[in-house]
């Protein structure tokens, strides 16, 4: 049995984090994050499939290899993502690598690093340098929203999320954090997520169970249909509990990772930038579960459809131009459009005597909306925000 | 030689032209355009590959095949798209064709039909009834310009364009008209586009240059990455010049249609929903055609690059950042970005200190943005415009 539990990547025992100012924002806010496990944890991760990584994917994607997927701790800063800065920036990731490993005296191999905020901006390691004692001095198991908050950026909220399930006789906890807001369609993976669990689970156990719970989550969401540079989702499971995961418990621990990936995905959705509502997205009807999945985001990422959402405009018509668009199988003679409860289109007729109805259901800020292809039995969902003005004041004035 | 002329669809010899109020739009605003050949026109057309394709689509195409591409006139609605409005409007379109046919008396089939507006709504054949015969009596080779506004949705200004050319010592002309603005990213078609010239152009000769012009133009913008449920590209072609396109004039046809092509394509940017800047990308140093057309396309249409561009930000990051996660070859070390004349990024190192002088550029209101994916030679150009604010608004508040 799953349940949902309160706290972030503390959650799981034998966990401590911190969250602390560096420096490197301007602004003076918290910037730099420290996540350690007091013993070694297996560790798995998923990274961006931008061409142009950061120096930081690259350094962390490194360091797993070379470990073995062992992990000590994870050092994060917000307010430079070190992407596109040539050697330098290659130097500055693995220095803040090694200087972690040093105060923690383990091996630099067992440090993984993420950074996020702008792109093509050197990234200080004095200042680093300068918040890293502060931050190990900082560490505590009460600490995980402290860490949640020195990892954001445009977020406007922190995001974490705990679980907690039974296996093999123990309790075990799945906990974590994560950043998000703006250029976020992960494909393969997020924005900057860190997951933590005290369950005893193998490697290739923990990679499997990453990429699955990982596939309905951060890879269902999209705010802007943009993919960063430095997209990360990390797992660390030390063995805290001594509960270890198993083929007859892996159904149960995949279940609270899910449902902490979920929590933590729907909530960088829900922060998106600019964002006013949160919107489920449900494509049934499909040929095939890609179809239904390439549909779901194609209506997610359309601007026209986010923009009518924004306003309470039950304009059923964007929703079948894009399905139409998508490049997937579709019957308009079959297709049919819902807006909350509402059928607004079906079987190649218009409803819009209910269109009253519908508008009223999209003045709440949490909306559903269902698109029938008429061409098989698959689906998908996939949560977007709407596209506010707020959304391009944000990002004509980003640098500024 | 190819020049630029005045005029739009009634540039060439023997086209009359009129544009109406039908009393389809709330607004009073004109909403009904007829264009006419004086004697049955070579035709021929590129529709949406949209899987829901509006009545007035089906109906062309089937009248051009019908015809053998022969087309005497175009009749054209705006403030209703009459698509997904089922057997109903199917046979609304067939009735406009036929009214025409009847008042020009001609076959139906060499009547087309396009409209453009609300999806879902049906259309009236009763305002259609009321305002053909004004249409009729108002056809004048000197009224081009009302047609093009009685197209126009939420378009800013009418799109018109001429060209002239020389083919075997006679003066050719090629004229058109296009509306666009919103739900704009044509896939082997455009919005709506008429282009007219009295050239004598066999039809399989007319079929090819159209497609040729398209690939360039109609194919190489985009607003918001929207295709619609409408878009068509027409081209009639009436001799009234007596000059035949062969193998020697094929060029100069080509490059005429090309300009109407291209001045009616960028025009629709230039008025896209919202827009106060067109921004031309040109993506080079691709490993392929394919790559380059990809990789500008999706940088045309990321919200993070057009609001960068609005606010004026030299934000060269979310460039590479795109190109990046564009699905082509993308060599980071060798790669590029030009923003106006300057260099910001170039061998995997930023020019930071030349902000200042693009900032000052991106005020201007036209923009050219470069990126060099140093993998390989090939190139691609295309049009788009900033996201501002006023889109959303727009769309947010289009039906109500």
């Amino acid at each position: 049995m799953t349940g949902v539990a309160s706290g972030g990547v503390t959650a799981p025992r034998g966990f401590k984090a911190s969250g602390v100012s560096a420096g490197i924002k301007a602004s003076g806010a918290p910037d730099l994050a420290l996540l350690v496990s007091e013993t070694p944890a297996t560790a798995a991760a998923v990274f961006t499939i931008n061409r142009a990584q950061a120096a930081p994917v690259l350094v962390s994607r490194e360091h797993l290899t070379r470990s073995g997927g062992v992990a000590r701790a994870v050092i994060v800063n917000s307010g430079c993502a070190n992407a596109c800065t040539g050697d330098g920036g290659l130097r500055v990731a693995r220095d803040m690598a090694a200087d972690t490993a040093r105060l923690l005296a383990c091996p630099i191999e067992q440090v993984l690093v993420a950074s996020t905020g702008v792109i093509g901006v050197d990234l200080s390691i004095d200042r680093i340098r300068h918040g890293l004692p502060a931050a190990l001095r900082a560490l505590g198991a009460d600490q995980g929203a402290a860490a949640a908050r020195a990892i954001m950026t445009t977020d406007p909220f922190p995001k974490e999320a705990a679980a907690r399930t039974a296996i093999a006789g123990r309790d075990v906890a799945v906990g974590g954090m994560a950043k998000g807001s703006g250029m976020i369609e992960p494909m393969l993976a997020t924005m900057l997520a860190f997951v933590t669990t005290d369950a005893v689970v193998p490697r290739p156990v923990l990679e499997r169970a990453l990429r699955e719970a990982v596939h309905d989550t951060f890879n269902a969401i999209t705010v802007d249909g943009e993919c960063s540079t430095n997209d990360c989702v990390m797992v660390l499971a030390n063995g805290a509990s001594g509960a270890a995961v198993d083929d007859s418990s892996y159904g149960a621990f995949l279940g609270a990772l899910r449902e902490v990936c979920r929590t933590l995905a729907v909530g960088i959705v829900r922060g998106g930038e600019g964002a006013t509502k949160l919107v489920t997205v449900t494509v049934s009807g499909a040929a095939s579960n890609d179809d239904a999945r390439r549909a779901a985001k194609a209506i997610a990422n359309s601007p026209l459809v986010k923009t009518a959402i924004h306003g309470g405009d039950p304009n059923w018509g964007r929703l079948i131009a894009v399905a139409g668009r998508a490049g997937v199988a579709f019957e308009l003679a079959r297709a049919a459009v819902t807006i909350g409860s509402t059928v607004l289109f079906k079987d190649g007729a218009p409803h819009d005597e209910l269109a009253p109805r519908a508008a009223e259901y999209l003045k709440g800020r949490e909306i559903a909306v269902g698109v029938d292809l008429g061409a098989g039995r698959a689906s998908s969902t996939v949560w977007t925000c709407d596209l506010s003005a707020e959304y391009v004041r944000i990002n004509a004035d980003y640098r500024t």
